[in-house]
């Protein structure tokens, strides 16, 4: 990680670093660091502990998120404890139901963001219509694109198919696409799970169970793939010679699919901004995701996405602000 | 389907082939066509034509299995087409909640059984833990896999994972591996995404909704890899020599990730057996569903599959069966 902010840092990223600073070495000016040796990614329960240790420097860093001195929370600790901490100290954004992860994934010439990765294994039909909205919100003012194309992910196309929570969001978000209400994004309905590498949409909505496994899946089938086409090259002296020839032209195609390249999954829902690369990356990916993170605070996505949810008129209504008059009556 | 049952014929199956005489040219003597020029595989709704059709070649193939004239159906018509006719016609086996279709997946050297792939979206609890002793029946008696390793496909390892049904259908499955319920399988926990392609079970069990998206996804990426190494191949002089020249190396690998070669989805739950070819498959994934079939009667999967759920004490007791006394009370 603190390679990844050394990079990220020299491209003119501000990283505020916290972790065991007698062991992060010399780092150029950009990156100050906090002493905070305690680490809970090895911890059995990641969760608790992110709620128990306040000395941890995960809880360290989203509490100085939170405390606004720094504008963003990167945490590459696990999944588990990067949601813990960020929910416990920087806490939901109003309005916001369940925070989402959301991944764009690096498909060549058809990138699209999945949400959720793998926040909250079950969802209501409410949740998957707020993440349709965020995951807009994500898309049009990080991503560059203009007016997000979302698809449900379903086991068919029609729109009768799908699970029953599958068929009541897509009634919903048909609704709104009806009567004019659908906001910053175009719902293309469902699409079926080779959508998510055919185009045909920017973004895609899921329950965290589900879009967890696709994404999942997705990286070891391409491992699979790369891995078996590799093996069967080396078979024969005519397929190393192959191989050998392939090798530059492949090397782009790698770098296209590459999950380092996205820097990881956005964090959505939160007051601030996070975002949660992979443990296993190298300090590319880290990089990636710090500068990711960086954008993303400075196009005020959390705004952003908040806008697109109050547009559409899918906020959270807490039960105060459903009963306005009685708070006014005198 | 018709060169399909050709070849398969050639092979020692004997096929009754419901379809148009007229157009089916010449047979081997393997097989016996009835004249049945009605196709439903086009029409708007295939669930509903199957009910409404009797004339339908579909219908009429699933009626003559029903009527013993055939041991096992095999239809490509749709999976939906061929569900509704099988259901409708064929029937529930005893004891059996809801159909289920298993997908041998082609990962070369790690083989594994998915199902559902798409019978059901929504499932319960003690549905997949039925799905579990009918893909290990079919992994046992037809796959030759002698204890089959049974995973529930979650978004995380560790037994706390999961949805609301993964999490239930877990805790049934452990307790009976606990006190030795566990019958024919052997449970291995939770397995991710990427469990799919790594050899960790021989079957995976998931709901309908899951399991469809994880099958296409599978199809897409795989797809998708193969053409953008054949794309950037393509881009060079060198990559353009290179990919001749491991052609020949790659035509194995291909072969062994062909969805034709498992030859289609085994339907399971009913009185007989079904198996459903895709669609676009070519005259040699025909064969194969017509050849799996063929052997799946051989092998009495439809028994060994009502063996193994009552061994196991998870057939559905039904209202009247589950009260015998009141029945033979003088």
């Amino acid at each position: 990680m603190a390679a990844g902010a050394a990079i990220a840092a020299e491209r003119g990223a501000r990283v505020l670093l916290f972790g065991p600073a007698a062991e992060l070495g010399d780092l150029p000016a950009g990156v100050e660091v906090e002493d905070a040796p305690v680490s809970i990614a090895k911890m059995p329960d990641p969760v608790k502990a992110a709620r128990t240790t306040p000395e941890a420097s995960i809880v360290r860093a989203a509490r100085a998120v939170a405390e606004g001195r720094a504008d963003a929370l990167v945490c590459a600790g696990g999944t588990g404890a990067a949601l813990a901490a960020g929910m416990f100290n920087i806490k939901r954004a109003p309005g916001i139901y369940r925070p989402a992860l959301a991944l764009p994934l690096p498909v060549p010439e058809h990138p699209v963001t999945l949400l959720d990765v793998g926040a909250n294994a079950d969802a209501r039909r409410e949740h998957l219509v707020q993440f349709a909205y965020m995951g807009a919100a994500l898309a049009s003012s990080v991503l560059g694109v203009r007016r997000p194309r979302v698809g449900l992910l379903s086991n068919g196309e029609e729109s009768g198919r799908g699970s029953e929570l599958v068929q009541e969001a897509h009634a919903e978000l048909a609704a709104r696409a009806g009567d004019g209400r659908d906001g910053i994004l175009e719902f293309v309905g469902n699409v079926e799970g080779d959508d998510l590498v055919a185009g045909r949409a920017d973004v895609i909505v899921t329950d965290g169970f589900t879009g967890n496994v696709a994404l999942k899946l997705i990286e070891g089938v391409s491992q699979t793939i790369i891995a078996g086409i590799r093996t069967a090259a080396r078979s024969s002296l005519r397929g190393r010679a192959g191989g050998l020839l392939l090798r530059g032209a492949l090397g782009g195609f790698r770098e296209e699919i590459d999950p380092e390249t996205p820097g990881g999954a956005y964090l959505l829902g939160l007051r601030r901004l996070g975002v949660v690369p992979h443990g296993r990356f190298t300090r590319r990916g880290f990089a990636n995701a710090i500068l990711r993170a960086d954008l993303g605070a400075r196009e005020d996505l959390v705004g952003a996405t908040h806008r697109a949810l109050q547009a559409a008129d899918a906020l959270r209504r807490s039960p105060v602000s459903a009963q306005p008059v009685s708070l006014t009556r005198p």
